[in-house]
């Protein structure tokens, strides 16, 4: 019969095959030492489990504000248009695309590492004329590389990545924006493993429009996209011949919600935005300087004991994020046993390698909530009791 | 100086003019009887505060497979593709068009409120060649006017919902299907205030794409967007001449993760997937043919308490939803004073009027959770009791 009729008439048979009975959801409390996600804040994870509130209610439009506000703290910017896309940190990737790219315009990529063939990926699928300048992972690009480059191919946009989350090195950003002035071109960054854990000045630096993630440097659960665009970025937005073509990710319609209007848009995730609220709020707290001096001194810690038990960073020091460590697996160890060891074990979660550098490295993830003294000594402890084991020759437990 | 660099060197000063000091969250218990979202279940909030795992753990890997499995009974469909979108309600309807408009397709969108008109912006991003027919608000389609419109404009893809939130109509959906094969297209479903709350068969319905949401039938925080795809529209995305010019919701992408291949695309919002998980299990545990018995008995106890109250609903009865009910506000009360005033100080939400009802309706869900006898007395207590206070010539309090 036709639903919406009373239920009295006849309904076709329930079919049970998909039906499951499960038991209540029985997770283990994992330390997640990878390249995220990353534990969240407890203070994050109480937030979560708040009451909703409408996505239209007074007190939520008074929380999203405090969001912006403090976003824009950690990213170090006065832009208008910062606000959390509502999808995770490769939909606020998309939406830095999806707004300024027309059809045919030149976007030029500079990929190091796996998330600029991303950004390169996505560009085309905006029908950008996309060009890309590589480097090998585990290098950053040099002024010179990226002036030459910006002069031959003459982009409207450079798109890069900060912090490479696929090789653990941190692109310096010094004078790269004012190369972009200079070549009249935007700068978009990708700043997903910075944001919160790296020095990260985007007015500064000159970039016009950013994204980053939840579940890294702000210490919350992944599921929210950071997104932020400055007044040049917003000029090639407003001068579009036609709609963006990506609804869900127009920050035309976004602004007109996270704006003064409030016009709906989507129904925003409350619990979400709950949970950023505080992981915002904590950082603030806490101060961006010692937030970032934090990062880096357990990071110096991390590598400093790695290195004295005779394991080769895969970045010079120079280069290297705080946030995520690459760590040469050694030839004669089975580097995914020993991180299925850690994790079936010890439940201590390390990743691989992505792309070229599969087999080839471990990430080890020390961000926001995770970056602790204590956190690197269990994992140096590990390291230095257990690793030997995974040797060739030795006798590995199942 | 340059980050990457050692925290001894110089950095540009910090600056705190976004710095905020805010006080920890402290966001009411309010009861949200309004178009969602709808209070979430305890059970289901407690899930979201768990400790995050990974994205690839194999835990969560399992956990995949049980939310895709509960969902297919949820909605009654075999269809392999069925997953969560990272993203909300909006997401999921704009990756159904996403995947299978191409240039040029003729795409009808059969519209009778408001979220016929967003399908229909967003597939002419997907530059499809929209057409439009249209019903007043509070009505919905029969076969002979879906059969002539399909007739006249032979789309590739004709699109309805089936629960319209703007209005209350439920749209019946016996027969469409059918129609629908004999003029060679495929048929794309709303269900984002039905699946969990109505009588919903898919495949009984030849129902090839759908969406919903989490916040509503399902008592979940919004956030994750349930999409399913069935044979007929797989082959229609496989036949694509170009990539799926969305990278997030690219479905041929998520299947490789979703699917047996496990293919890292983005990092999903594991959190809400938890939460996502309880849902489901409480779902199955009730059983699709109580909690749609549930939901039907709640909505006509408030139907008759209402209009035993001298108030008239927008929709005649047979074509009214269980899970969302308009009332005509009377013309000597101001609707917005009510619903300010139940919400300020009883702590509900009860819903307005969008686009052309705006000011004419209140729109009152009962979904999910919130879909109980004690909530339906509550809410007719303060309808009985307190409206007279909203009438013109009463004495309003402030």
């Amino acid at each position: 019969m036709v639903s919406g009729l009373p239920m009295t008439h006849s309904l076709p048979q329930i079919d049970s095959r998909h039906r499951r009975s499960v038991e209540p959801i029985s997770t283990p409390d994992r330390l997640l030492l990878g390249p995220g996600p990353s534990n969240a804040h407890p203070t994050v994870l109480s937030a979560l489990a708040r009451t909703p509130i409408g996505h239209l209610d007074p007190l939520y439009v008074d929380l999203m504000g405090e969001v912006q506000e403090l976003l824009r703290y950690a990213w170090q910017t006065d832009n208008r248009l910062t606000l959390p896309m509502s999808g995770t940190g490769s939909a606020a990737m998309e939406a830095t695309l999806a707004n300024t790219v027309e059809p045919g315009d030149r976007v030029l990529v500079a990929v190091k590492g796996y998330f600029g063939n991303r950004l390169a990926d996505m560009a085309g699928r905006y029908r950008a004329d996309v060009r890309v300048i590589e480097k090998p992972w585990g290098e950053a690009f040099t002024l010179d590389e990226l002036d030459s480059a910006l002069q031959h191919h003459k982009p409207a946009i450079l798109a890069m990545v900060h912090a490479e989350t696929s090789t653990g090195v941190c692109q310096p950003m010094e004078g790269v924006g004012d190369l972009c002035r200079k070549h009249d071109c935007l700068l978009l960054l990708d700043t997903v493993t910075s944001l919160g854990g790296v020095p990260l000045y985007l007015d500064e630096w000159k970039v016009d429009m950013a994204y980053s993630c939840s579940q890294k440097g702000l210490s919350c659960p992944p599921g929210l996209g950071p997104f932020t665009m400055g007044p040049r970025a917003e000029a090639k937005l407003a001068a579009r011949k036609d709609k963006v073509p990506n609804w869900y990710l127009d920050v035309s319609l976004l602004n007109q919600y996270w704006g003064s209007d409030r016009v709906y848009h989507h129904t925003a995730p409350v619990n979400m935005n709950f949970g950023m609220r505080e992981a915002l709020r904590l950082l603030a707290d806490e101060g961006l300087d010692n937030a970032w001096s934090r990062h880096r001194c357990n990071a110096e810690a991390l590598w400093k004991g790695l290195e004295s038990l005779g394991l080769e960073m895969h970045v010079p020091e120079a280069l290297r994020l705080p946030t995520l460590t690459t760590v040469r697996i050694p030839d004669d160890v089975d580097g995914k046993a020993f991180s299925s060891y850690l994790l079936n074990t010890h439940g201590i979660e390390v990743g691989g390698g992505l792309g070229a550098l599969a087999g080839k490295i471990w990430r080890v993830g020390l961000m926001g909530y995770n970056s602790t003294p204590e956190n690197v000594n269990r994992l140096l402890n590990l390291f230095e009791t257990e690793l030997p084991r995974f040797r060739e020759g030795s006798c590995v437990a199942a």
